[in-house]
Protein backbone atom coordinates (compact mmCIF):
# COMPACT_ATOMS: atom_id res chain seq x y z
CA UNK A 1 0.00 0.00 0.00
CA UNK A 2 2.62 2.93 0.64
CA UNK A 3 4.29 1.65 -2.93
CA UNK A 4 0.62 2.46 -4.20
CA UNK A 5 0.45 5.84 -2.54
CA UNK A 6 3.64 6.51 -3.61
CA UNK A 7 3.38 5.74 -7.38
CA UNK A 8 -0.05 7.95 -7.28
CA UNK A 9 1.64 10.74 -5.40
CA UNK A 10 4.43 10.55 -8.24
CA UNK A 11 1.23 10.41 -11.42
CA UNK A 12 0.03 13.52 -9.63
CA UNK A 13 3.04 15.40 -9.39
CA UNK A 14 4.90 15.38 -12.68
CA UNK A 15 8.45 17.26 -13.10
CA UNK A 16 8.11 20.79 -12.83
CA UNK A 17 10.93 23.73 -13.24
CA UNK A 18 11.03 26.74 -11.65
CA UNK A 19 9.68 29.83 -14.18
CA UNK A 20 10.52 33.69 -13.06
CA UNK A 21 8.30 36.46 -14.18
CA UNK A 22 8.23 39.88 -14.14
CA UNK A 23 4.88 42.05 -13.37
CA UNK A 24 3.46 45.30 -14.01
CA UNK A 25 0.39 46.40 -12.14
CA UNK A 26 -1.86 48.56 -11.28
CA UNK A 27 -2.67 48.26 -7.78
CA UNK A 28 -5.30 50.89 -7.22
CA UNK A 29 -7.70 48.08 -7.24
CA UNK A 30 -6.04 45.58 -4.99
CA UNK A 31 -5.62 45.00 -1.52
CA UNK A 32 -1.51 44.91 -2.21
CA UNK A 33 0.59 41.93 -3.01
CA UNK A 34 0.09 39.27 -0.71
CA UNK A 35 -2.58 36.92 -0.76
CA UNK A 36 -6.03 37.59 2.18
CA UNK A 37 -8.97 35.72 2.70
CA UNK A 38 -11.50 37.55 0.92
CA UNK A 39 -9.64 40.21 -0.56
CA UNK A 40 -8.36 41.12 -4.48
CA UNK A 41 -4.69 40.70 -4.26
CA UNK A 42 -2.11 40.60 -7.06
CA UNK A 43 -0.70 37.54 -5.61
CA UNK A 44 -4.13 35.95 -5.34
CA UNK A 45 -4.87 36.96 -9.30
CA UNK A 46 -2.10 35.48 -10.37
CA UNK A 47 -2.06 31.87 -8.43
CA UNK A 48 -5.86 31.86 -9.42
CA UNK A 49 -4.99 32.00 -12.98
CA UNK A 50 -1.80 29.55 -12.57
CA UNK A 51 -4.26 27.00 -10.91
CA UNK A 52 -6.19 27.50 -13.82
CA UNK A 53 -3.84 26.56 -16.24
CA UNK A 54 -1.74 23.61 -14.41
CA UNK A 55 -5.34 22.32 -13.16
CA UNK A 56 -3.77 21.94 -9.79
CA UNK A 57 -2.74 24.96 -6.69
CA UNK A 58 -0.47 26.75 -7.65
CA UNK A 59 1.85 28.76 -5.48
CA UNK A 60 3.68 32.10 -6.37
CA UNK A 61 6.37 33.73 -4.18
CA UNK A 62 6.81 37.28 -5.41
CA UNK A 63 10.38 39.97 -4.25
CA UNK A 64 8.46 41.61 -1.55
CA UNK A 65 4.81 42.74 -0.95
CA UNK A 66 3.56 46.05 -2.30
CA UNK A 67 1.06 47.43 0.13
CA UNK A 68 -2.67 48.46 -0.95
CA UNK A 69 -2.92 50.77 -3.43
CA UNK A 70 0.64 50.94 -4.64
CA UNK A 71 1.58 49.43 -8.28
CA UNK A 72 5.03 47.73 -10.04
CA UNK A 73 6.26 48.11 -13.09
CA UNK A 74 9.10 45.73 -12.21
CA UNK A 75 7.65 43.40 -9.65
CA UNK A 76 9.64 39.53 -9.88
CA UNK A 77 7.92 36.60 -8.90
CA UNK A 78 8.34 32.59 -9.34
CA UNK A 79 6.32 29.93 -9.61
CA UNK A 80 7.24 25.96 -10.10
CA UNK A 81 5.27 24.65 -13.55
CA UNK A 82 4.91 21.45 -14.84
CA UNK A 83 7.41 21.10 -17.28
CA UNK A 84 4.96 20.80 -20.34
CA UNK A 85 4.66 24.94 -19.93
CA UNK A 86 7.64 26.87 -22.02
CA UNK A 87 7.86 30.25 -19.93
CA UNK A 88 7.04 31.93 -23.24
CA UNK A 89 3.75 29.70 -23.88
CA UNK A 90 3.06 30.10 -20.29
CA UNK A 91 3.61 34.05 -20.41
CA UNK A 92 0.98 34.42 -23.22
CA UNK A 93 -1.42 31.85 -21.57
CA UNK A 94 -1.55 34.17 -18.44
CA UNK A 95 -1.52 37.35 -19.94
CA UNK A 96 -4.59 36.14 -22.29
CA UNK A 97 -6.35 35.47 -18.38
CA UNK A 98 -4.95 38.00 -16.10
CA UNK A 99 -7.14 40.98 -15.90
CA UNK A 100 -5.90 43.93 -17.90
CA UNK A 101 -4.41 45.71 -14.62
CA UNK A 102 -1.54 42.51 -14.47
CA UNK A 103 0.45 42.23 -17.37
CA UNK A 104 3.47 39.74 -17.05
CA UNK A 105 6.07 41.65 -19.08
CA UNK A 106 8.95 38.48 -19.58
CA UNK A 107 9.01 34.99 -18.37
CA UNK A 108 12.17 32.96 -18.29
CA UNK A 109 13.38 29.88 -16.60
CA UNK A 110 15.17 30.44 -13.32
CA UNK A 111 17.84 27.95 -11.38
CA UNK A 112 15.71 25.24 -9.15
CA UNK A 113 17.22 27.43 -6.48
CA UNK A 114 15.91 30.92 -7.51
CA UNK A 115 14.05 32.62 -4.63
CA UNK A 116 12.67 36.43 -5.53
CA UNK A 117 12.93 38.09 -2.00
CA UNK A 118 16.12 36.13 -0.69
CA UNK A 119 18.05 36.34 -3.97
CA UNK A 120 17.66 40.11 -4.30
CA UNK A 121 20.42 42.15 -3.84
CA UNK A 122 18.67 45.77 -4.54
CA UNK A 123 15.49 47.05 -5.33
CA UNK A 124 14.34 50.49 -7.03
CA UNK A 125 11.16 51.93 -6.43
CA UNK A 126 9.34 54.90 -7.71
CA UNK A 127 7.59 57.62 -6.69
CA UNK A 128 5.47 60.22 -9.09
CA UNK A 129 4.10 63.14 -7.39
CA UNK A 130 1.71 65.21 -9.79
CA UNK A 131 1.71 68.84 -10.22
CA UNK A 132 -1.95 70.55 -10.57
CA UNK A 133 -3.52 71.36 -13.20
CA UNK A 134 -1.63 69.04 -15.01
CA UNK A 135 -1.90 65.51 -12.59
CA UNK A 136 -5.40 66.11 -12.67
CA UNK A 137 -5.68 64.50 -16.54
CA UNK A 138 -7.14 61.12 -16.62
CA UNK A 139 -4.18 59.75 -18.21
CA UNK A 140 -2.27 60.41 -15.10
CA UNK A 141 -4.29 60.72 -11.54
CA UNK A 142 -5.00 57.34 -10.72
CA UNK A 143 -0.84 57.50 -10.30
CA UNK A 144 0.50 59.96 -8.47
CA UNK A 145 -0.02 62.02 -5.31
CA UNK A 146 -1.65 65.04 -6.24
CA UNK A 147 -0.40 68.36 -4.91
CA UNK A 148 -1.75 71.95 -5.92
CA UNK A 149 1.26 73.65 -3.79
CA UNK A 150 4.66 75.12 -5.31
CA UNK A 151 7.33 72.24 -4.31
CA UNK A 152 11.05 74.05 -3.90
CA UNK A 153 12.65 70.91 -5.92
CA UNK A 154 16.17 72.06 -5.22
CA UNK A 155 15.61 71.82 -1.10
CA UNK A 156 14.07 68.51 -1.74
CA UNK A 157 17.13 67.44 -4.38
CA UNK A 158 19.25 68.55 -1.78
CA UNK A 159 17.50 66.62 1.13
CA UNK A 160 17.45 63.40 -0.88
CA UNK A 161 21.25 63.21 -1.54
CA UNK A 162 21.69 63.16 2.39
CA UNK A 163 20.04 59.51 2.06
CA UNK A 164 22.58 58.05 -0.32
CA UNK A 165 24.87 55.29 1.56
CA UNK A 166 24.38 53.16 4.64
CA UNK A 167 21.95 54.75 7.43
CA UNK A 168 19.91 53.57 9.92
CA UNK A 169 16.15 53.98 8.42
CA UNK A 170 14.42 53.48 12.11
CA UNK A 171 13.01 56.65 11.63
CA UNK A 172 11.42 55.80 8.45
CA UNK A 173 9.65 52.95 9.13
CA UNK A 174 5.94 51.80 10.41
CA UNK A 175 7.08 50.84 14.24
CA UNK A 176 7.82 47.11 15.29
CA UNK A 177 8.18 45.66 11.70
CA UNK A 178 11.52 45.30 11.24
CA UNK A 179 13.10 41.92 13.30
CA UNK A 180 16.53 42.52 10.76
CA UNK A 181 17.86 45.46 11.68
CA UNK A 182 17.27 49.17 10.47
CA UNK A 183 20.22 49.54 8.22
CA UNK A 184 19.72 50.06 4.41
CA UNK A 185 22.34 50.80 1.99
CA UNK A 186 21.23 54.04 -0.50
CA UNK A 187 22.69 53.87 -4.19
CA UNK A 188 20.23 55.85 -5.96
CA UNK A 189 18.25 58.65 -4.11
CA UNK A 190 17.49 61.55 -6.83
CA UNK A 191 14.07 63.74 -8.03
CA UNK A 192 13.78 64.28 -11.59
CA UNK A 193 10.80 66.22 -14.19
CA UNK A 194 7.99 63.88 -14.86
CA UNK A 195 7.31 66.05 -17.67
CA UNK A 196 4.74 67.59 -18.16
CA UNK A 197 2.72 66.13 -14.75
CA UNK A 198 5.07 66.72 -12.23
CA UNK A 199 8.53 65.22 -10.26
CA UNK A 200 9.06 61.60 -9.94
CA UNK A 201 11.58 60.51 -7.15
CA UNK A 202 13.74 57.55 -7.80
CA UNK A 203 15.42 55.29 -4.88
CA UNK A 204 17.52 52.19 -5.04
CA UNK A 205 18.63 50.48 -1.82
CA UNK A 206 19.88 46.57 -0.78
CA UNK A 207 16.37 46.56 1.10
CA UNK A 208 13.72 48.69 2.46
CA UNK A 209 12.11 48.91 5.80
CA UNK A 210 8.05 48.36 5.88
CA UNK A 211 6.87 52.07 4.10
CA UNK A 212 9.81 53.02 3.96
CA UNK A 213 9.88 55.16 0.64
CA UNK A 214 6.41 56.56 1.51
CA UNK A 215 8.07 58.29 4.30
CA UNK A 216 10.92 59.02 2.95
CA UNK A 217 8.63 61.45 0.35
CA UNK A 218 6.32 62.49 3.17
CA UNK A 219 9.41 64.01 4.51
CA UNK A 220 11.22 64.93 1.54
CA UNK A 221 7.45 66.77 -0.02
CA UNK A 222 7.72 68.78 3.40
CA UNK A 223 10.25 70.36 3.09
CA UNK A 224 9.94 71.02 -0.95
CA UNK A 225 6.36 72.72 1.20
CA UNK A 226 8.80 74.86 3.06
CA UNK A 227 7.36 73.11 6.03
CA UNK A 228 10.78 71.86 7.48
CA UNK A 229 13.93 72.53 6.87
CA UNK A 230 16.20 70.61 4.80
CA UNK A 231 19.01 69.64 7.11
CA UNK A 232 16.18 67.76 8.86
CA UNK A 233 16.86 64.92 6.82
CA UNK A 234 19.99 64.14 7.49
CA UNK A 235 19.25 64.57 11.34
CA UNK A 236 16.48 62.03 11.13
CA UNK A 237 19.09 59.60 10.01
CA UNK A 238 20.74 59.86 12.81
CA UNK A 239 19.71 56.68 15.06
CA UNK A 240 19.31 58.78 18.55
CA UNK A 241 17.20 61.53 16.52
CA UNK A 242 14.65 63.16 18.42
CA UNK A 243 12.84 64.37 15.68
CA UNK A 244 9.44 62.60 13.91
CA UNK A 245 8.97 62.19 10.09
CA UNK A 246 6.53 64.01 7.74
CA UNK A 247 3.28 61.60 7.61
CA UNK A 248 3.55 58.98 4.78
CA UNK A 249 2.85 60.04 1.13
CA UNK A 250 -0.04 57.73 0.47
CA UNK A 251 0.32 54.62 -1.75
CA UNK A 252 -1.13 55.56 -4.99
CA UNK A 253 2.39 57.78 -6.26
CA UNK A 254 4.67 54.46 -5.31
CA UNK A 255 5.68 51.85 -8.10
CA UNK A 256 8.45 48.66 -7.67
CA UNK A 257 10.11 49.82 -10.46
CA UNK A 258 13.07 46.82 -10.51
CA UNK A 259 14.43 44.18 -8.55
CA UNK A 260 18.21 43.23 -9.30
CA UNK A 261 19.71 39.55 -8.59
CA UNK A 262 23.57 38.70 -8.74
CA UNK B 1 -49.92 87.95 -23.51
CA UNK B 2 -47.02 88.95 -26.19
CA UNK B 3 -45.76 91.14 -23.19
CA UNK B 4 -46.27 89.00 -20.92
CA UNK B 5 -44.68 85.87 -22.64
CA UNK B 6 -41.85 88.25 -23.72
CA UNK B 7 -41.24 89.42 -19.54
CA UNK B 8 -41.40 85.67 -18.91
CA UNK B 9 -39.14 84.71 -21.38
CA UNK B 10 -36.37 86.90 -20.17
CA UNK B 11 -37.14 85.93 -16.48
CA UNK B 12 -36.38 82.34 -18.08
CA UNK B 13 -33.47 83.96 -19.56
CA UNK B 14 -30.67 85.44 -17.25
CA UNK B 15 -27.27 87.23 -18.48
CA UNK B 16 -25.39 84.65 -19.60
CA UNK B 17 -21.63 85.20 -20.57
CA UNK B 18 -18.81 82.35 -23.10
CA UNK B 19 -16.78 80.45 -21.20
CA UNK B 20 -14.41 79.04 -23.05
CA UNK B 21 -13.07 75.47 -21.74
CA UNK B 22 -10.39 72.49 -22.66
CA UNK B 23 -10.93 69.11 -22.07
CA UNK B 24 -8.59 65.77 -21.52
CA UNK B 25 -10.90 62.94 -21.98
CA UNK B 26 -9.84 58.83 -22.56
CA UNK B 27 -11.90 58.32 -25.00
CA UNK B 28 -12.05 54.85 -24.59
CA UNK B 29 -15.44 54.19 -23.37
CA UNK B 30 -17.20 56.63 -25.33
CA UNK B 31 -18.78 56.92 -28.73
CA UNK B 32 -16.94 59.75 -29.67
CA UNK B 33 -17.45 63.28 -28.79
CA UNK B 34 -20.68 64.78 -30.75
CA UNK B 35 -24.00 63.88 -28.66
CA UNK B 36 -26.13 60.99 -30.63
CA UNK B 37 -29.31 59.27 -29.13
CA UNK B 38 -29.09 56.77 -26.59
CA UNK B 39 -25.25 56.50 -26.71
CA UNK B 40 -22.50 57.51 -24.17
CA UNK B 41 -20.00 60.66 -25.84
CA UNK B 42 -18.28 63.04 -24.46
CA UNK B 43 -20.08 66.46 -25.29
CA UNK B 44 -23.29 64.19 -23.77
CA UNK B 45 -21.79 64.09 -20.52
CA UNK B 46 -20.39 67.79 -20.38
CA UNK B 47 -23.98 68.99 -21.69
CA UNK B 48 -25.66 66.60 -19.15
CA UNK B 49 -23.43 67.83 -15.96
CA UNK B 50 -23.63 71.72 -17.36
CA UNK B 51 -27.60 71.50 -17.39
CA UNK B 52 -27.64 70.17 -13.71
CA UNK B 53 -25.01 72.83 -12.69
CA UNK B 54 -27.41 75.43 -14.79
CA UNK B 55 -30.79 73.86 -13.80
CA UNK B 56 -31.92 74.63 -17.53
CA UNK B 57 -30.54 72.51 -20.85
CA UNK B 58 -27.07 73.38 -22.03
CA UNK B 59 -25.89 73.79 -25.16
CA UNK B 60 -21.55 72.99 -25.75
CA UNK B 61 -20.14 73.54 -29.12
CA UNK B 62 -16.73 72.18 -29.42
CA UNK B 63 -13.92 72.76 -31.72
CA UNK B 64 -14.33 69.83 -33.86
CA UNK B 65 -15.35 66.02 -33.21
CA UNK B 66 -13.52 62.73 -32.26
CA UNK B 67 -14.13 59.65 -33.50
CA UNK B 68 -15.35 56.54 -30.84
CA UNK B 69 -12.35 55.86 -28.98
CA UNK B 70 -10.30 58.97 -29.77
CA UNK B 71 -8.70 60.45 -27.07
CA UNK B 72 -7.97 64.28 -26.33
CA UNK B 73 -5.30 66.29 -24.45
CA UNK B 74 -6.60 69.46 -25.48
CA UNK B 75 -10.08 69.73 -26.56
CA UNK B 76 -11.50 73.47 -26.64
CA UNK B 77 -15.32 73.93 -26.04
CA UNK B 78 -17.68 76.71 -25.33
CA UNK B 79 -21.07 77.04 -23.29
CA UNK B 80 -23.07 80.28 -22.47
CA UNK B 81 -23.29 80.04 -18.89
CA UNK B 82 -25.44 82.34 -16.44
CA UNK B 83 -23.57 85.18 -15.35
CA UNK B 84 -23.19 83.93 -11.68
CA UNK B 85 -20.90 81.37 -12.70
CA UNK B 86 -17.07 82.34 -13.04
CA UNK B 87 -15.00 80.54 -15.17
CA UNK B 88 -13.25 79.04 -11.97
CA UNK B 89 -16.32 78.00 -10.26
CA UNK B 90 -17.48 76.76 -13.37
CA UNK B 91 -14.54 74.79 -13.57
CA UNK B 92 -14.46 73.47 -9.81
CA UNK B 93 -18.35 71.95 -10.33
CA UNK B 94 -17.80 70.39 -13.36
CA UNK B 95 -14.75 68.37 -12.35
CA UNK B 96 -16.60 67.55 -9.32
CA UNK B 97 -19.60 66.44 -11.47
CA UNK B 98 -18.01 65.17 -14.47
CA UNK B 99 -17.02 61.12 -14.62
CA UNK B 100 -13.18 60.39 -14.01
CA UNK B 101 -12.50 59.77 -17.45
CA UNK B 102 -13.23 63.39 -18.71
CA UNK B 103 -11.82 66.85 -17.00
CA UNK B 104 -11.67 70.43 -17.50
CA UNK B 105 -8.46 71.55 -17.45
CA UNK B 106 -8.89 75.26 -17.71
CA UNK B 107 -11.62 77.50 -18.17
CA UNK B 108 -11.68 81.48 -18.99
CA UNK B 109 -13.84 84.22 -20.11
CA UNK B 110 -14.27 84.39 -23.93
CA UNK B 111 -15.85 86.90 -25.95
CA UNK B 112 -19.15 86.89 -26.86
CA UNK B 113 -18.83 85.62 -30.52
CA UNK B 114 -15.91 83.25 -29.66
CA UNK B 115 -16.64 79.80 -31.88
CA UNK B 116 -14.60 76.98 -30.71
CA UNK B 117 -14.64 75.41 -34.30
CA UNK B 118 -14.75 78.36 -37.14
CA UNK B 119 -12.16 80.30 -34.80
CA UNK B 120 -9.49 77.90 -34.88
CA UNK B 121 -6.36 78.76 -36.97
CA UNK B 122 -4.55 75.01 -36.33
CA UNK B 123 -5.15 71.94 -34.55
CA UNK B 124 -2.63 69.27 -33.41
CA UNK B 125 -3.23 65.69 -32.82
CA UNK B 126 -0.76 63.17 -31.53
CA UNK B 127 -0.54 59.72 -32.35
CA UNK B 128 0.99 56.80 -30.10
CA UNK B 129 2.27 54.01 -31.66
CA UNK B 130 3.50 51.28 -28.69
CA UNK B 131 6.25 48.78 -29.34
CA UNK B 132 5.96 45.32 -27.81
CA UNK B 133 6.70 44.43 -25.31
CA UNK B 134 6.39 47.62 -23.30
CA UNK B 135 3.09 48.99 -24.64
CA UNK B 136 1.13 46.01 -23.15
CA UNK B 137 1.47 47.48 -19.72
CA UNK B 138 -1.52 48.38 -17.77
CA UNK B 139 -0.27 52.53 -18.06
CA UNK B 140 -0.07 52.33 -21.51
CA UNK B 141 -2.03 49.75 -23.07
CA UNK B 142 -5.57 51.49 -23.59
CA UNK B 143 -4.07 54.33 -25.45
CA UNK B 144 -2.33 53.27 -28.06
CA UNK B 145 -2.00 51.14 -31.06
CA UNK B 146 0.27 48.43 -30.27
CA UNK B 147 2.33 46.48 -32.58
CA UNK B 148 4.86 43.92 -32.18
CA UNK B 149 7.06 43.81 -35.40
CA UNK B 150 10.13 46.22 -35.86
CA UNK B 151 9.28 49.43 -37.67
CA UNK B 152 11.91 51.28 -40.07
CA UNK B 153 11.77 55.05 -38.15
CA UNK B 154 14.35 56.41 -40.48
CA UNK B 155 11.48 55.41 -43.28
CA UNK B 156 8.78 56.98 -41.14
CA UNK B 157 10.69 59.83 -40.53
CA UNK B 158 11.14 60.66 -44.05
CA UNK B 159 7.63 59.91 -45.20
CA UNK B 160 6.07 62.13 -42.61
CA UNK B 161 8.60 65.02 -43.96
CA UNK B 162 6.93 64.87 -47.26
CA UNK B 163 3.76 66.35 -45.94
CA UNK B 164 4.67 69.53 -44.60
CA UNK B 165 3.15 72.50 -46.37
CA UNK B 166 0.19 72.60 -48.61
CA UNK B 167 -1.42 69.65 -50.34
CA UNK B 168 -4.16 67.62 -51.34
CA UNK B 169 -5.04 65.12 -48.85
CA UNK B 170 -8.24 63.57 -50.71
CA UNK B 171 -6.67 60.12 -50.81
CA UNK B 172 -6.00 60.18 -46.67
CA UNK B 173 -9.62 61.01 -46.00
CA UNK B 174 -12.71 58.94 -45.60
CA UNK B 175 -14.76 59.42 -48.74
CA UNK B 176 -17.19 61.64 -49.54
CA UNK B 177 -16.86 63.75 -46.14
CA UNK B 178 -15.52 67.02 -47.26
CA UNK B 179 -17.57 70.15 -48.87
CA UNK B 180 -14.42 72.30 -48.30
CA UNK B 181 -12.11 71.00 -50.45
CA UNK B 182 -8.99 68.68 -49.69
CA UNK B 183 -6.34 71.08 -49.07
CA UNK B 184 -4.56 71.26 -46.06
CA UNK B 185 -1.59 72.84 -44.43
CA UNK B 186 0.63 71.09 -42.47
CA UNK B 187 3.43 72.62 -40.30
CA UNK B 188 4.12 70.31 -38.12
CA UNK B 189 4.74 66.24 -39.21
CA UNK B 190 7.18 64.11 -37.14
CA UNK B 191 7.87 61.00 -35.35
CA UNK B 192 9.28 61.11 -31.94
CA UNK B 193 10.32 58.74 -28.94
CA UNK B 194 7.57 57.64 -26.47
CA UNK B 195 10.29 56.56 -24.26
CA UNK B 196 9.92 53.35 -23.37
CA UNK B 197 7.02 52.64 -24.51
CA UNK B 198 7.47 53.38 -28.25
CA UNK B 199 7.39 55.98 -30.72
CA UNK B 200 4.76 58.93 -31.15
CA UNK B 201 3.54 61.47 -34.39
CA UNK B 202 2.67 65.02 -34.40
CA UNK B 203 1.12 66.88 -36.69
CA UNK B 204 -0.50 70.33 -36.90
CA UNK B 205 -1.89 71.75 -39.90
CA UNK B 206 -4.45 74.52 -40.70
CA UNK B 207 -7.63 71.90 -40.81
CA UNK B 208 -7.83 67.93 -41.06
CA UNK B 209 -10.04 66.03 -43.31
CA UNK B 210 -12.09 62.93 -42.03
CA UNK B 211 -10.03 60.26 -40.25
CA UNK B 212 -6.81 61.98 -42.00
CA UNK B 213 -4.41 61.22 -38.96
CA UNK B 214 -5.64 57.55 -38.74
CA UNK B 215 -5.25 57.29 -42.94
CA UNK B 216 -1.37 58.91 -42.75
CA UNK B 217 -0.76 56.79 -39.72
CA UNK B 218 -1.44 53.57 -41.17
CA UNK B 219 0.39 54.35 -44.22
CA UNK B 220 3.39 55.83 -42.43
CA UNK B 221 3.47 52.55 -40.33
CA UNK B 222 3.25 50.60 -43.31
CA UNK B 223 6.54 52.16 -44.55
CA UNK B 224 7.64 51.20 -41.56
CA UNK B 225 7.01 48.13 -41.48
CA UNK B 226 8.76 47.54 -45.21
CA UNK B 227 5.40 46.53 -46.95
CA UNK B 228 5.27 49.86 -49.39
CA UNK B 229 8.29 52.26 -50.28
CA UNK B 230 8.91 55.91 -48.70
CA UNK B 231 8.24 57.72 -51.83
CA UNK B 232 4.43 56.32 -52.31
CA UNK B 233 3.79 59.05 -49.46
CA UNK B 234 4.56 61.79 -51.89
CA UNK B 235 2.95 60.45 -54.38
CA UNK B 236 -0.57 59.85 -52.55
CA UNK B 237 -0.37 63.83 -51.94
CA UNK B 238 -0.65 64.12 -55.75
CA UNK B 239 -4.03 65.23 -56.79
CA UNK B 240 -4.47 62.37 -59.38
CA UNK B 241 -2.10 59.60 -57.77
CA UNK B 242 -3.65 55.95 -58.83
CA UNK B 243 -2.34 54.51 -55.27
CA UNK B 244 -4.20 54.25 -52.32
CA UNK B 245 -3.12 54.77 -48.76
CA UNK B 246 -3.00 51.86 -46.00
CA UNK B 247 -5.94 50.69 -44.01
CA UNK B 248 -6.27 53.96 -41.20
CA UNK B 249 -4.50 53.01 -37.85
CA UNK B 250 -7.12 52.69 -35.28
CA UNK B 251 -8.47 55.33 -33.05
CA UNK B 252 -7.55 54.13 -29.68
CA UNK B 253 -3.96 55.74 -30.23
CA UNK B 254 -4.66 58.99 -31.26
CA UNK B 255 -5.14 62.40 -29.28
CA UNK B 256 -6.48 65.45 -30.19
CA UNK B 257 -3.71 67.42 -28.77
CA UNK B 258 -4.09 71.09 -29.14
CA UNK B 259 -6.45 73.41 -30.73
CA UNK B 260 -4.66 77.13 -31.85
CA UNK B 261 -6.30 80.73 -31.89
CA UNK B 262 -5.81 83.73 -33.25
Amino acid sequence: MPCLAGSLSHVNEPARHRIRFTLHYDGADYFGWQVQPGRRTVQGEVERVLGRLFDVPASVLGSGRTDRGVHATGQVAMVNAPIRWTPAALRRAMNALLPGDVWVADAAEAPADFHPRYDAISRAYLYRVGLAPECRSPFHARWCWQLAEHLDTRAMGGAAQCLLGEHSFRSFAKAGQEERGDRCTVTVAEWSRWDPVGIEFHITANRFLHHMVRYLVGTLVSIGRGLRPAQEMAELLAPTSPLVTSPPAPPEGLFLHGVVYP
